[in-house]
């Protein structure tokens, strides 16, 4: 493989995302010379992220293999926490388990073909009424009417992750550079690892990565009201998906609205708006609770929603495209990334976020 | 009066909000010796505030007095903003004036009855159709089916204001001190102009200030959307009521919730979403726009929602319990602090503001 390097080579990473962060820190740590280049490393879409790892409430159907490829991270999430706590600090992972939930009749329906679809796959799946649903997590509201409970999808604390990620780096040596790449730099190996961005650093991606803004608000129960769930809940409300992520400290995230209108990171009043009416009949507690906090981060788009994970060209690794899934992908990322660098096989399950199903780096066809 | 001061007196105001700084600097430019206690001027209430200048359309049935000391105030604004645009910087009045609109049948009623309760007081008033009234301010949607256009209520961009106002204050020579006051300061004449905060300091107004929390937002116009409406539009949405006030580089404030919760300044999910959801529906333009700045204040609260203008004892001036009029009542407010301290008598209009009133100063009757 052209990128095949031996460990003493040195590796450039453009990029200080989950993505970035998670590759440096595991090539440093099997002994290559890493720089990882970003003006403000943890501050972009990571910063941002509701940091759900749920490759199965996230589960779009006739898309196999995002699923194929979340489910194989996850199962390296906790090894990859484990180490994480060990080499930098506690990573904020979350282990109570996943709730879908539906309100109105066409959402329940919507909620049982889900169902059917993931117990068909083998996956371990519980259906709940309302009332159930409200025995294990009283601060559902009485719109709630039918719940699935998806025990193995997870979540982390997405800047707490951040922060352990910029630990464990520079425990194992990784050293910043802080100013913004605008031609990719020099070193034996690059890894391109600039979400949205990285279609400006590489004419392969041109076509292949686009921005999709996300806004996400951050709350915070206060005394006197219902704390938050313990579990992530995602719920359909009236056709609409939105998800309501614990954090610690009573504190909860609510995502995401989903929009391409390119680099643009303004928080909208209508954005706000539909998150807010959308978790409120869910957990009718929220109207107490402080808006602490809203932003908009931009997710890097592919065209098949699919991650790009390999060789552009000799020397230059791609590790972007990652779309909702960065968090959950970051450690099988980590992991293709370091074989390549060392010019072992890439994990099977990474296979398909090949650059080369795209035609990356040849030209593309037009639509007709 | 005990209050009674020669022009060498020296004036201590606490509190650096509007009321305050507009006080502190008609003495000084009468020639006292004025210090303003605050930790930080500018920066309570009067930074939240929508900017008002409303007493027509803010006009409550049965309080007449209220009514009478806002148009009475009003009248003094023109002079007041021309003297602040001489002695400090532009003052940001807008003088384009005040829609009232509804939307549901019964919002409609509601606008009715005020209409004829304003012609009835001979006030300048007239009715349009919602055709009418998008004929002169495109942006409002097709809910809109009544207005009423008041061309006397203005608005007033607070943060401007104030600004103009601390050049101003420094440019007469008011000096500044910068820590909080736990007890009424050593001077001559002490003028209480704290807020929300001023019954912490003085007993006599122990039972009759109160917070009255109210939230805020602030929205900016993008490119390619509508601009905000060039006048102020008062809203009647399912019996609620709202503000859109319209500021220069098409931002635009949005308020107020209205809340007795202490001295509690969260700004809560269930107050962000009311106020945009019934500002979508009078301005379908804003789901687009960016959402800037989410804020709460405190209002000074008073038992009869009038002021409290006047002598508490020999020495110890009040100009608190502004409640929602604290940026339209700042001219007559000043010019009634300024006749008390030349032991003049005060302007007619401000005579019902007066502390005896509330039996300040003497053991207020509990409810039975």
């Amino acid at each position: 493989m052209g990128s095949s390097a031996s460990l003493t080579s040195t590796v450039a990473v453009v990029g200080g995302g989950v993505i970035g962060l998670s590759c440096a820190w595991r090539a440093a740590s099997a002994g290559f010379v890493v720089t990882v280049h970003d003006p403000a490393p943890g501050s972009g879409a990571s910063h941002v992220a509701g940091g759900m790892l749920a490759p199965v409430t996230e589960a779009v159907p006739g898309e196999p293999e995002v699923l194929a490829l979340g489910t194989a991270s996850l199962r390296r999430w906790p090894d990859f926490a484990a180490e994480l706590a060990t080499a930098g600090a506690d990573p904020g992972l979350r282990t109570r388990g996943t709730l879908v939930v539906a309100l109105d009749p066409g959402d329940c329906a919507e909620l049982s073909r889900l169902a059917e679809q993931l117990s068909r796959m083998k996956r371990q799946v519980e259906v709940l009424s309302g009332r159930e649903v409200r025995r294990v997590e009283p601060s559902l509201g009485p719109q709630v009417c039918r719940a699935l409970s998806v025990p193995g999808d997870l979540s982390v604390d997405n800047r707490v992750l951040m922060n352990a990620l910029l630990m464990a780096c520079r425990n194992a040596g990784v050293t910043f550079r802080g100013q913004r790449c605008t031609a990719l730099p020099v070193a034996d190996v690059v890894v391109l690892a600039a979400g949205a961005h990285s279609a400006e650093l590489h004419p392969a991606l041109a076509r292949a990565i686009r921005p999709v803004k996300g806004e996400i608000l951050r709350l915070r129960s206060r005394r006197g009201t219902l704390p938050p769930p313990s579990r992530t809940v995602r719920a359909i409300v009236g056709g609409r998906h939105s998800y309501l992520v614990p954090r610690d400290s009573g504190r909860l995230v609510l995502g995401a609205t989903q929009r391409e209108a390119g680099f643009d990171t303004d928080v909208t009043a209508g954005g706000v708006r539909e998150l807010l009416t959308d978790a409120e009949r869910v957990l009718p507690a929220i109207v107490e609770y402080v808006l602490e906090e809203t932003a908009a981060g931009l997710r890097p788009g592919s065209p098949d929603n699919l991650p790009v994970i390999g060789e552009l060209e000799p020397g230059v690794l791609a590790a972007t495209g990652h779309h909702r899934h960065g968090f959950l992908l970051a450690p099988l990322t980590a992991d293709t990334v370091l074989a390549l660098l060392r010019g072992e096989p890439v994990p099977e399950e990474a296979r398909p976020a090949t650059p080369t199903r795209l035609n990356c780096g040849q030209p593309v066809r037009s639509a007709p």
